[in-house]
């Protein structure tokens, strides 16, 4: 463990979330140095607990979206567990909750009760729909943000029925927006001090990387449908090589797409009229697609990376995981670290990104068992002794 | 426009992107204050103006990722444009940048030169293989970054070569995380007077979010597959109503489990050997999907809808952009905003995200016009001259 400083050094976050969205958000900003406290209900735990793989009772998601958190028990249901709330957010900078609109408010931690407590507090509130709206009180995983957000809609081949986006983007996705809303918000606080909330949602994440997608439907009421490239203007997409291996290209530019043809063997292509300009290159896309197909088939993969390589086109392997484990630029960039985990040593999950040069963040640990560090909180940061500790837990309010 | 505050009023931020990542990056920083100065191309501009759908010259995805910019031209491949960069940098807070690696360092803009000219920057770094490592000289663009950074090959249904993941999530997710680690460097540099440079890629961005993908291949040496639901441990998916409307529902949790199958008409299944817990339950996951299958096929959509909200399941139709222009709760939360554009009167685009209570973000205008406001920079900023200025255009460099 370094002792170098990091960005979000002496920030304290209050995690009342589960799954994926808030719990990346929270290691997010764990990760640059922020001091999140992750509370769960006791006996049961946050439900990524439960769900991927289980090794020895720890799930491997949970371990990297919950990794330098410390966590503490603690019933929320309960007046007991809602006055330790009470008594933890003066000391914290944000709170950070995906609970459905007015579930806090039934039990006093809306954020009027919060802000009146402190009022510099930052509130994060994910949910799958936004806290207003017809649809808020609706529940919702990424899963849902995607159907409801139209990415589901749009991807997967176009004679099959739309294929379930993997994987869980609205969650990572509703993770960062919220962490840039959080800083965002920090940053006005120091400016001001002022606090506020925040509104973030599954399906808005979805719907905001749409593409062109909204413009075109408003403006000339066309449907985007799936199969990806209809609307592109530019060829690219997975070709199978000779020895049964897949890569993608892609030359979205005038320059790429005039390397590209002349690497297929057809250097007149671009100055024919059906490809002059993007505006008519979608229409005659099957022609260049079909080429490249043949173009593939007839190499192997290691010809065909060589000839991309010399032609200066985007291309890529399509790597499954055994792949990435040994290849030489993950290594390079140390992507795969190893993370101590309780009970199973280390656990193998991706590096820190993005890398900042002066105070880049780390990983100190993965996400531990239920109320690891319960007591230290109670006691180091509330102050309560042995007794009042034994107590709530005995009250199983810890 | 309003006069409200933003929380990044008064930061300054220097685009030297083009296509998504960058630039995304940069609009959600304009949205929420920030002057955000883009340089283009004199004569070409960014790429994305070519790309997808483009009306009268403009085009709808350059319009929504890159609003609310200041856009002037300037070409950078010479020195009378590097000297542009070098006088305006020190006016700036932020530089955003997604050359390959050593572009910039040739045009003496690399970050020692430009640390120099101003020892409180901050320079975004944005490539599809990072600054570091064998590849790093690689193009690439987001197909690229899904295809190596892990998540095309699990994307689309198991039966079928992998499907291209769509929309571009790699570039939004790699703008996001470069937006955060602006955010976090800003935050150390207010504190301590240092600045620093963000390495921020692609493929990396992909590689984080593959969920517990890295720690399952890493113990166990499982590759994980198309097809979505193998190791998930929960039932859901996309359904077949009998009028032929695709439903999505989700049960990730035990409480959810017991719901679903009381509604499916099956209240004994959670009781089954089989399905008693997360560990069993992916293996038999056929049997709950086909059961589900019936259940959808013999009820209409309306009917389907009324009895997953009766039980509280999460769900939602698969959204079809046409859908999600009628739909009420899009509505009520102005998520499709009417965005002014230069000759088009408007464009319909999606509104700003998160939304903050006291500080939220707007949107001003779509992206403009190649070189709309060169003159506004040029002598308002650095306080040219219109001699100096036409001397500057009539040689290309603006």
């Amino acid at each position: 463990m370094s002792a170098r400083r990091r960005p979000l050094d002496g920030i304290r976050v209050l995690e009342l979330a589960q799954v994926v969205a808030g719990p990346f958000c929270g290691t997010l900003m764990a990760e640059f140095g922020a001091e999140v406290i992750k509370t769960e209900l006791p006996g049961r735990g946050d439900d990524l607990r439960r769900l991927g793989p289980v090794e020895d009772g720890t799930s491997y998601w949970f371990a990297v979206d919950n990794r330098n958190k410390k966590l503490m028990t603690l019933d929320l249901h309960r007046p007991g567990g809602q006055d330790v709330v009470k008594r933890l957010v003066p000391h914290c900078d944000v709170v950070l909750e995906n609970f459905r609109p007015g579930v806090l408010e039934k039990w006093g931690l809306g954020w009027d009760a919060l802000h009146a407590i402190n009022p510099r507090l930052v509130m994060a509130r994910i949910t799958a729909f936004g806290q207003t709206g017809p649809l808020r009180d609706g529940p919702g995983y990424a899963a849902i943000g995607s159907a409801f957000g139209g990415t589901w809609y749009i991807n997967g081949p176009a004679d099959r029925p739309p294929a379930r986006p993997t994987p869980v983007y609205p969650d990572y996705m509703t993770g960062l927006f919220t962490a840039f809303g959080v800083m965002a918000a920090l940053r006005h606080r120091d400016a001001t001090g002022e606090g506020q909330w925040i509104d973030a949602s599954l399906y808005e994440s979805a719907f905001r990387v749409m593409e062109y997608t909204t413009t075109l439907y408003g403006r000339q009421g066309v449907v985007r449908e799936r199969g990806g490239l209809q609307h592109a203007g530019w060829p690219g997409g997975a070709f199978q090589t000779q020895d049964d291996h897949w890569i993608v290209f892609t030359a979205p530019a005038q320059h790429l797409f005039e390397r590209l043809c002349t690497m297929l063997g057809h250097p007149e292509l671009p100055r024919d009229p059906r490809f002059a300009s993007g505006r008519e290159r979608p229409q005659h896309i099957g022609v260049i697609l079909e080429i490249a197909q043949g173009w593939f088939a007839a190499r192997t993969f290691d010809k065909a990376v060589e000839e991309l390589r010399a032609a200066d086109i985007p291309h890529s392997p399509i790597m499954s995981m055994a792949d990435i484990f040994r290849d030489p630029h993950y290594r390079a960039r140390q992507m795969i670290v190893d993370v101590p985990a309780e009970g199973l040593g280390s656990l193998p999950q991706p590096g820190v990104i993005p890398k900042l040069s002066l105070t880049p963040g780390r990983v100190d640990h993965a996400g531990a068992a239920l109320g690891r560090h319960t007591d230290e909180i109670l006691s180091g940061l509330l102050g309560l002794s042995a007794d009042e500790i034994a107590r709530l837990r005995s009250d199983g309010i810890v």
